[in-house]
């Protein structure tokens, strides 16, 4: 049985889901700068990758490194940036982020300060529109994570 | 054979480490905001996790793993952050980060700006000075990787 938590945005996650199994979801973070940003949430309601049995923590790195996959082969970053922070929804999840030369916080993480205006913007610069990136980033993930 | 860059800090690493094999180094980070701040740095100049062969992958993400439970024990962190960034220098590594809700930038990032001044500063606020605390991760990091 899945360990929830009332009140906890990510147990009662309401974002459309491209992975969705009982142990993990994946979604795409709708933020026009950074497309093909995705997460990686756990189900359970669970604060650090060290409350993990083994198994679990192994999925979780699996799902992971397929989703860092997916969106290298989509997106063609210049750099991937994954991490598990938490500090503002302790549940744990991961965050997979393409970034690139011209994005407006590189080469500083995506939590920094903004150093530039991006012009042109993030849609001129990349193959298809951000929308489009998100929906192959999407498919990318669901057939990375074996759906 | 490892691979080499000339010129990449991480590849020319000469910071002391605590834990030193032909595959990762695990050093502390030198911050006294952040004690017990410490980083996993694969020996191989590689740019990105899903670089790795399975099994290196594997043997990285345990490494992560184990520092991060040093780090708990030791720390007892409010949370730990962990991330694999390398926009700065694109040597694959990770970091392993304590976080305590006084802490100049909770719950944003450690990348973020600072929200605060630490007053009392960390060290009145941690059972040991900073020093002893970087001494016991490092410690707990070298036992965790069974050296």
């Amino acid at each position: 049985m899945t360990q929830r938590v009332a009140g906890c945005e990510l147990c009662e996650l309401s974002a459309p889901t491209v992975v969705d199994n009982d142990r993990f979801a994946v979604i795409l973070v709708d933020d026009a700068n950074y497309p093909g940003f995705a997460r990686v949430i756990w189900k359970d309601h669970v604060r650090e990758v060290s409350d993990l049995a083994d198994a679990d923590r192994l999925l979780l790195n699996d799902a992971v490194y397929r989703l860092e996959l997916a969106v290298r082969e989509v997106m063609q970053p210049l750099k991937v940036n994954v991490a598990s922070l938490g500090n503002v929804v302790p549940h744990l999840h991961w965050h997979v982020i393409a970034r690139f030369v011209w994005d407006s916080r590189f080469p500083q993480p995506v939590w920094a300060a903004a150093r530039r205006s991006v012009e042109p913007p993030a849609e001129a610069r990349l193959a298809l529109p951000p929308a489009a990136l998100d929906a192959r980033v999407a498919r990318a993930a669901a057939v990375a994570a074996g759906h």
